[in-house]
C-alpha cells in the first residue's frame, strides 16, 4: 500500500483497446520520418490500440498512390498499435482514388483543411459516385458546406461522417439529420469538449464557450471523441513545442474525470472511443488490448515531454496499464522494452494486410 | 386578307392568361413611381396577365412592413394587370416578416443578389421555422449554396421553389432531387435559353453555351420559364438603356419561335407559363384573361421603344390579341386605351384583396 491510496476513495476500470479515430501524424507523406512510429507509441500508452491516421498531415496530403506509398512506407518502420491510413479527395482525383480505395481504411473530403478545398459540388458527386458503396467517407465541412455534402450523401445514399464538429449549429444540424433518418455520424475533437475561446481568446479552431456548451448539450448525437490536429494547432497557435504526440496523453484522463464529476459515465466514454468507432469505421476487433483506469483520486498534471495546456490542472483519472497483442506495453504512464507490433490494418475488408504487401 | 398573308402558312393558338413569375421592378419600395405600372402594362401587352413581383429591386429590397406597404402604395397607382408582392429574408427578420406572411404571395430566401446575403444555415432554418406552412419559399441559391438549401428545405419538410437556374449543375442537382422525391420545383429564365456567354464574353449572370445545352436537356425539370431580372442585367452590361420593360416583350415570341422550329410544343410552353406557375404558386384562376397568338410567320424584329439583344433577328411568332378580365387590351401589339384594371393579389389565401386594404 502506498501513501496515495489513503488519501480518497478510488476506483479502477477496464476498457477494451481503445480507438482514437483521427490521429494526426505531421510528417505522414515525408520520406523517412518517425512521426507515426512516435505517434503510434504515445497513443498505445495513452491507452489508443488503433489509430485512424488522418490523410491531411503537415507537409502534404495523401491524395494519390505516390503519397500513398510514402506512408506506407513510413508505417513499415514499425508502429506500437494498429493503424489505418486514409485518402483524400480532390477536385479531380476521384476516378484514380477509387483504384486504391483497396489499399485504404477510408476516403477524406476536405472543406477546410490545410489541403486545397473541394467546393463544387459536382467534384464531391464524383467521389460519391467513384467511391465502393460500403467504404466510409469522412468530411470536415462546416455550415453551409456542412448542410450540402449531407444533401449529396443523402441523395447519393451514402453513409458520411463529419469529423471535428465545433459548433453549435453544426451540431445540431446532424442532430436534425439524424432525426429525419439521414446515415450521418459524427466526432467532436476531445480538446474542444474542455477547451474554448473563452481560455484562449482569438483561437479560431477552438469553439467559443457557447459552442462548446451545446456540444456537451448533444452529447447524444455525438458518436465518437476524438484527438485530430487540434492539440497540434493550439500548440502552434500558442507558440508550445509541436510535439507529435500532443494531446494524446491528455484525452482519456480529460473524459475520466469527467466521469469521476459525473458529467459522463463510463458507457459513455466506451461507446466513442471503443464500440462506435469499431462499427462506424468497420474496424477489426483486437483481441488482447485493453486497458486498466484508476478514477477518482485526483492529482495536479505534472509537465512531461509534451506540452499540455491541461498542465497543473487538477485532473482524477489516470491509465495505469496498457495491454496490446495480450503483452503489458505500459505500466503507470512508463512504456516498457517491447517492440513496434501493430500492424497496417488498412486493407481489412479486402485481403489481410500481409498479402496485399507481398 | 392583308398581304402577309400569302406569305406562308401559319397557325393561331389560344393560350390562357399567362404568369410571370419573377416580374422585376427597378423602382419597387422608392416612394412614387410608375415602374410597377409600366411592368404591368408592358407584361399584360406580352400575354401576361398575372405578375409575381420580385421583392428584389434596384432600389432596396421588401424585407419588412415598411418597405412592403411603400411597394402596396405604388401598386395603388393602378396596374394592368393582377400581381403580387413576396418578402425577402434577411439574417435576423425572421420572426417579424412572418406576421406579414398574410400580406405576401411568399418568401424570397436570397443568397446572390442585390441584397444582403443570407449564408448562415442557421439564419435560413429560423426562416422555415417562422414562415407559414404552406406558403412558398422561393431561393436563388447556387452550387453548394443550392444543395444546402435544398438539405435544410427536407430536414424541414419544406416545398422549396429554385429561381433563375443558370447552370448545368445546379439544373442536374434539382434534377436528382426531385428523382429522389425531394419537394423542389425551378424556373429558368427564358434568356437564358437564347442568350450565352458565346455571344456576350464576360458576361458572368449568363450561362456559358454548355450550362445553356443542359438546360434544354432537361426541359423535364424545368417547371417554369420566367422572366426575371437578367434582361435588366443584360441591357446594363451592354450600357443599353435599362427600361422597365426590357425583356419582357421578348418571352413568348422566343418561345413560340422554338415552338415553330419543333424545339418545344405548344403544351410545354403553357405548362411553364400557366399551369405551373399557378399551382406551385397557389394563384387564383384568371377568368376572363387570355391571348391569342399566331405561329410560324417568320418577321423581323424590328426596334421597339424597349432595347432588345434580338432587334434585327428573325422570329416565328407574334402575340395578336390580349384579353384581361373578358375585355381586350391589346390588339397587334398596340395598348387599346383602357384603364388599369389589374388587383394586388398577395392576400389571396388569407382573405380578399379588397377586405384586406379597408
Ligand atoms: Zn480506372
Ligand atoms: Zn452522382
Ligand atoms: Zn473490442
Ligand atoms: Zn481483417
Ligand atoms: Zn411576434
Ligand atoms: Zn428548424
Ligand atoms: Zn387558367
Ligand atoms: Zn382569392
Amino acid at each position: 500500500i502506498s501513501p496515495r491510496d489513503y488519501q480518497t476513495s478510488h476506483r479502477t476500470i477496464q476498457l477494451p483497446g481503445l480507438v482514437n479515430i483521427a490521429a494526426f501524424v505531421p510528417g505522414l507523406v515525408s520520406r523517412d520520418t518517425d512521426d507515426l512510429q512516435s505517434v503510434s507509441k504515445a497513443s498505445v500508452a495513452a491507452g489508443f490500440s488503433m489509430i485512424r491516421v488522418m490523410p491531411v498531415a503537415k507537409d502534404g496530403s495523401i491524395t494519390d498512390v505516390k503519397s500513398l506509398k510514402i506512408a506506407q512506407q513510413n508505417g513499415k518502420r514499425g508502429a506500437y498499435c494498429d493503424f489505418n491510413l486514409s485518402i483524400t479527395a480532390t477536385s479531380d482525383n476521384a476516378h484514380q482514388i477509387s483504384h486504391a480505395a483497396g489499399e485504404v481504411g477510408s476516403l477524406f473530403i476536405p472543406f477546410n483543411h490545410l489541403s486545397d478545398n473541394i467546393s463544387k459540388v459536382a467534384a464531391v458527386q464524383a467521389h460519391f459516385d467513384a467511391w465502393p458503396t460500403h467504404k466510409p467517407i469522412i468530411t470536415d465541412a462546416r455550415t453551409t458546406d456542412l448542410a450540402s455534402i449531407l444533401l449529396l450523401a443523402n441523395l447519393h445514399n451514402r453513409r458520411i461522417h463529419v469529423t471535428a464538429v465545433m459548433t453549435k449549429e453544426d451540431i445540431k444540424l446532424i442532430a436534425l439529420g439524424k432525426e429525419k433518418g439521414m446515415k450521418v455520424t459524427c466526432d467532436v475533437s476531445i480538446y474542444s469538449l474542455y477547451l474554448s475561446q473563452k481560455d484562449y481568446p482569438g483561437c479560431q479552431f477552438l469553439p467559443t464557450a457557447e459552442d462548446q456548451a451545446a456540444l456537451w448539450e448533444h452529447l447524444d448525437t455525438i458518436d465518437v471523441f476524438s484527438i485530430g490536429s487540434l492539440p497540434y494547432q493550439l500548440a502552434h497557435f500558442l507558440k508550445q513545442p509541436t510535439d507529435v504526440a500532443v494531446g494524446i496523453a491528455d484525452a482519456l484522463p480529460l473524459l475520466l474525470t469527467s466521469v469521476a464529476e459525473g458529467k459522463l459515465t463510463v458507457e459513455d466514454v466506451k461507446t466513442r472511443l471503443h464500440d462506435n468507432p469499431k462499427e462506424i469505421f468497420e474496424l477489426h476487433d483486437q483481441v488482447g488490448a485493453g486497458l486498466e483506469v484508476e478514477i477518482d483520486r485526483p492529482y495536479t498534471l505534472k509537465a512531461t515531454g509534451s506540452w499540455s495546456p491541461f498542465t497543473g490542472k487538477v485532473l482524477k483519472a489516470t491509465v495505469q496499464r496498457v495491454v496490446f497483442q495480450d503483452q503489458v506495453v505500459c505500466l503507470d504512464g512508463s512504456m516498457l522494452p517491447v517492440p513496434p507490433k501493430g500492424s497496417d490494418m488498412s486493407t481489412h475488408g479486402a485481403m489481410p494486410a500481409m498479402a496485399a504487401m507481398a
